[in-house]
């Protein structure tokens, strides 16, 4: 038993989600799923369904959010995220969540979120301009509540967001002061060391909504179609014509995709100098594409099937979830004295 | 069955409360305890003891807070709130008011609660100028989850908290919007008859931390110090001279607590063309508050001695308040979808 539960303890626990506001694609898959699968292996693993986060900026469209929860529940055990080694839920079947939001809402300056380099960004994106739901100047703590309920100490980011890893930091910090001690747990960011996958236009982020995504559930014919309608390089008019890597999606494909490191740098120097057409480079990459896709979409149709398992996959999380959350929540309701009974 | 059912339906439901920061006074005596009395043989009224609302300017200092949420749960069963007929319960003890909260704050903009009257002499009297805390600035939602909660259609406030009440209101009507039927239910600012009672020294209010309040529990001698202490007319140096009656505190004083009401008229028609002197007036004055507070201070320091009735009665109001706003919350849920199991 001792070495076993040793090794248990020292554990990094990480928290990490998605907002479900579509079904998951290539680029989710590429930036934060296949990672998945390697820590829930190596880690104590929490992935959230941020439900409530995603209806800070859809409060008027909450079937947006909310018919795609099972959506992408369906994604992540498809691509093979295992339900007993990671703990996958739904963030508004937590109410800890909210609870421990709303303490924590009360050691934070509404100036210091509005300072918040990321909050201002996706600010401006959403161009919120003043009307900023308060729900949504809010989530950076609802989000500080969501990792630290699980005491997570690694926290899966893109380098936009370490400002909000920071912010969490100074909650458990100030936090801890008012307890007394150490009750929440700082997190660290952990980078992706995977650049992000662009989208099929060229477009620096894949997405749903812009058109230039490939699906997790796409058929043949959609990967197919979608290498082909691959941005490359406009100059590249030949197959003797030397081409262009940078910015040629194709590559940057290839890169997420192709296992033989030493045979894509071949490939990369020949398309330099000429010589290696579009067409053959698409037809390689498209047959990684399709052993990639095929094995999640047929998982993927046959659990869509009969959602009963997703839907007692999500159960169980829930369950499991709510039992770490209640235990933070109640260590921190105590030490502040709100436990009268 | 029928005429008793039918007028348990009819009947008005109300949310009144307190924030836990000091035991209560006469003052709120006048201003709120009295009529909760009334309230709770006519309608059905929550009486909640807002430890979370009070935590939004005192987070830095809980134990202020949570070492009150007893106190004042004495005052009111002291002053004959019978937990039977009215309930009375813990905030922070009815996780569902967070839940609430949480999905309201997608449907307000900082902007508005910036502007909200309330709010804003509230920041500036705790002159928190940019440095609000968040929770203090979402106050007047959590204020409305607590209202909504609860289906109430009467709230009792001073007219300083009229815009509280359209604030809740508007997120009423909003949410019911969104969810396609009336989930919500609007509510009304009843304004007290009972003008507000000042300090004994004068001053506009009474309140604790000014050092001008008459608590609850004050012994017969403290009772007698604060009545001599009283404010009357500084100009009124003999019996014979006419005193002034407006802004004279026994005057206010006698105004909430003298029974006859004819006499009073006398007696201050009698003050001011002179004759009457202090003495006889706070005689009379003490009088009426040594036998309102005694049997109060008498029920509060036998129930003190044995808190576990106290424990037990919050119990209890949490309970049935949990079951109440459980229901709410839950029609929310379904109605924006997030039921998914």
């Amino acid at each position: 038993m001792q070495p076993a539960s040793h090794s248990k303890i020292s554990r990094p626990i990480v928290l990490t989600g998605d907002r479900p506001t579509g079904p998951l694609h290539l680029g989710h898959f590429v930036g934060s799923l296949r990672s998945r699968l390697t820590l829930q292996e190596t880690a104590e693993q929490f992935i959230l369904l941020a439900d409530l986060q995603a209806l800070t900026d859809n409060a008027g469209n909450p079937s947006k959010v909310t018919s795609n929860v099972m959506e992408v529940a369906l994604d992540y055990l498809a691509t093979g995220l295992d339900p007993e080694k990671s703990t996958i839920f739904v963030q508004s079947q937590v109410p800890e969540l909210a609870e421990l939001s709303v303490l924590l809402m009360n050691i934070v300056t509404v100036s210091r979120l509005e300072r918040n380099p990321t909050i201002k960004a996706e600010i401006s994106l959403r161009g919120f301009d003043r009307d900023i739901p308060l729900g949504f100047l809010a989530y950076p703590v609802s989000q500080a509540a969501d990792i630290t309920a699980f005491k997570a100490t690694v926290v899966p980011v893109g380098d936009d967001q370490i400002p909000m890893i920071e912010q969490t930091n100074e909650l458990v910090r100030r936090m801890n002061a008012i307890c007394g001690h150490q009750v929440l747990v700082e997190c660290a960011a952990q980078l992706s060391a995977v650049p992000r996958l662009p989208g099929i236009d060229g477009r620096a982020k894949m997405s749903k909504s812009l058109g230039n995504a490939i699906p997790l559930g796409a058929s043949p014919d959609e990967i197919s179609k979608a290498v082909r309608k691959m941005y490359t390089d406009p100059n590249h008019l030949t197959v003797d014509t030397p081409g262009q890597v940078e910015g040629n999606v194709v590559f940057a494909f290839l890169d997420a995709f192709e296992p033989d490191r030493h045979a894509l740098e071949e490939l990369r120097a020949h398309y330099r100098r000429g010589g290696l057409g579009d067409s053959l480079l698409k037809r390689r990459l498209e047959e990684h594409l399709q052993s990639v896709i095929s094995p999640i979409r047929e998982r993927r149709s046959l659990m869509a099937r009969d959602r009963s398992v997703v839907t007692e996959m999500l159960r169980m999380g829930n369950e499991r979830a709510r039992s770490r959350a209640a235990a933070t929540l109640d260590e921190v309701k105590v030490a502040l004295g709100l436990s009268y009974f």
